[in-house]
């Protein structure tokens, strides 16, 4: 069981959201929309993510880091949060 | 006619990938896995779709901008340019 | 002159502004502020610091790659486009 | 004691570099450097602002929650947790 475990359902709700917003660029690009208001709308489906991104890896910590810093594998715990450090990263960087 | 649309294929190509890559992140989560890897593959994601905007931003200065700017309305590039600027800024802090 | 050149004495005092924000940091460290309180006013300064980049890219447009485009060097304004193309890639990637 | 703490000189070594940076900034607008340059510079100095972050993000993690978690104050590890989320989405989003 991980950390997003409890919140599965409003994880999958909002990737088929984000699912239906890169669909809808598909279609605008179809349509030959103006740039701008593709962009526009890459921009919300690239926030969408970045919070899903962001619940997760609060999770992560909640759960995943806080139960292994507790439990008697403390090597375990600093894998995880180095683990998380470069995700953060890559998030930031994305 | 767009800036991109010379390009319009590749651009949808992209797209349908990254809708692939979304259903992948559902595929992850339904199936409970490590949530590190679903926050790196979410980085993969967001990584792909920022590349799309900006492709589609160096189209838009390329031609959209360029064309007003050559052209009798220069109020009309003007608008061209702060529209593409706020677009950046919505990219970066997105 | 440059797309700036107009706005410099501002530019100037923004980026004087930043410098404090820095020096600021340093102080916060050597008191050994809450962690916290250090990330969120790091964020404040990277803020200050992309906004920046975003009002030079601006610039950047509105005049160099304008004149280029008005001019009879075509192949200059392709290569201002491309060179401000990379510009927002490692923006948006930093 | 913070997280950081141990690595304390490094940190301000850090970022005395970067506020040399900042000041290389003005430095280049001073002498009207090219706009596409100064960008570059200020890309720079966003990703040696966004690297500390990173790290101090990293050492609040290790240290402060991980000794909240071990200790008697469950509610003090949560609120911590959270203020690392609310910092890692101001970091993503600035």
């Amino acid at each position: 069981m991980h950390g997003y475990t409890i919140s599965k359902e409003d994880y999958l709700k909002r990737l088929r959201r984000i699912e239906g917003q890169i669909r809808g660029l598909q279609r605008l690009i179809d349509e030959d929309a103006y740039c701008i208001d593709v962009v526009t709308q890459v921009a919300a489906a690239t926030k969408a993510l970045q919070s899903v991104s962001i619940g997760l890896l609060d999770e992560h910590v909640r759960h995943c880091v806080r139960e292994a810093a507790i439990g008697d594998d403390p090597a375990r715990a600093d894998e995880m949060i180095a683990e998380a450090t470069r995700a953060i990263e890559r998030l930031v960087k994305s």
